[in-house]
């Protein structure tokens, strides 16, 4: 009897360090400690921060910045920047104009915007759609005030290199929690949506407030617009193009 | 001490029944047996399939096809029809061309652009650039003959309902094995190929062997053109811009 609970506890104790060694392989895998600390709000909080300004889709964000930074951008084009909601929107098409360019990358941050805005500026095209944010608040756990503060030197380095450049600051749109598996609460959004709207009064450039437009009950993002509670669906392109149409006409 | 052994025992087998309830969970909320399937080649070879024709992907690919069934093509364009590789690539730019339409969606199938094709060739657009069928091969566990096979309903169709459609079969690109984690073999895409050069002669389409530009050693897929092992970086969408550009103009 005692032999046989000592083999069951020797199989029961191997299977837990297999099971163990299998998670530590998987999150080694992703990017160790740092892709942890994005999952986990807890580690955040105990200062383990994720070095990666898009600690998620780890290729995809390479080979579609080393894709961008290749395809050049002129001073009649009208550029999309931000993350994965820009990204996936066909913008020329959605808005019949080929002088549009995506310049979206999903999982993006404001830290990875300013740190490839340098190829968008410099041939100081003319408008830019700037919709971000919203991963520094889920991926990165930043808050709003500090989202903002990089909000702020991204469109102080526009200002100055291509004072031509009007940017139209779109709100971050909100979430639908129960269909989201990030971590971001409405209420933080609407924060960093307030700060984002006294900034652009401060630099004299539009504020777009989308967020209004696509709330459905108990100010969630409306489930007709998405599957997963934070991307969006053509319906929502539609509407969004619809919104914004009248501005990305001269 | 039996008491003690009794203890452990009664608390590594708790450990197990969490470790076991968190796998079956994350298994379950990725889409249960289904998604097993896709990542586990015995299950495959047991008979359990995918039910899904993009099994990964699931958010995106519907978003992505919702969005583009809402956007009009017409006999002018000139169609990218494929998967994420295809989807990846900001085509328009590449080649400079405002008549181009990316309708390519991560993750997708032979049966996946199967079903989608209607969109696309009702308008009897000029020209359809085709690259589909890895994730056919990695995601589905389908042989190269059945690949084809569908393949051949789609050609078919296009060339029943759209004949005076030109349509471009490239070939599936080499992958980078060690930086991979899917399942297909370089061997089974090198089949599938030249039974896709075959049946390309057979209704007599042009067939672009992208493949053998874009190999590096061991017949593998170019490591400089990759961070994933299957994506592509901008260096390899400029050389692959390059290579059909002759096809493109008219």
């Amino acid at each position: 009897m005692n032999q046989t609970i000592q083999t069951l506890l020797g199989l029961s104790v191997c299977l837990n360090a297999l099971f163990i060694s299998l998670g530590v392989w998987i999150i080694l895998k992703r990017g160790g400690l740092s892709y942890l600390a994005t999952r986990v709000p807890l580690l955040r909080k105990l200062g383990i921060k994720s070095t990666q300004g898009s600690p998620f889709n780890f290729p995809y964000y390479d080979h579609r910045k080393s894709q961008l930074s290749l395809l050049p951008v002129n001073a009649s084009n009208i550029i999309f920047l931000g993350d994965s909601i820009t990204d996936e929107g066909e913008w020329a098409e959605l808005l019949n104009n080929p002088a549009i360019r995506n310049r979206g990358i999903s999982s993006d941050t404001t830290i990875g915007v300013l740190d490839r805005l340098q190829d968008i500026i410099a041939p100081r095209p003319q408008k830019i759609f700037l919709m971000i944010g919203v991963n520094d608040l889920s991926n990165l756990g930043r808050s709003p005030a500090d989202v903002v503060q990089t909000h702020k030197e991204i469109l102080t380095q526009i200002r100055e290199q291509s004072p031509q450049t009007n940017v139209f600051i779109q709100s971050v749109l909100p979430i639908h929690p129960s269909l989201f598996l990030g971590f971001v609460t409405n209420s933080n959004i609407q924060t960093l949506n307030e700060q984002l709207q006294r900034l652009a009064n401060e630099f004299s450039y539009p504020y777009i407030n989308l967020h209004a437009h696509f709330l459905g009950a108990h100010h969630q993002l409306d489930a007709q617009y998405t599957s997963d509670g934070i991307h969006l669906n053509g319906i929502a392109y539609q509407r969004w193009a619809k919104l914004i149409e009248p501005h990305v006409l001269p």
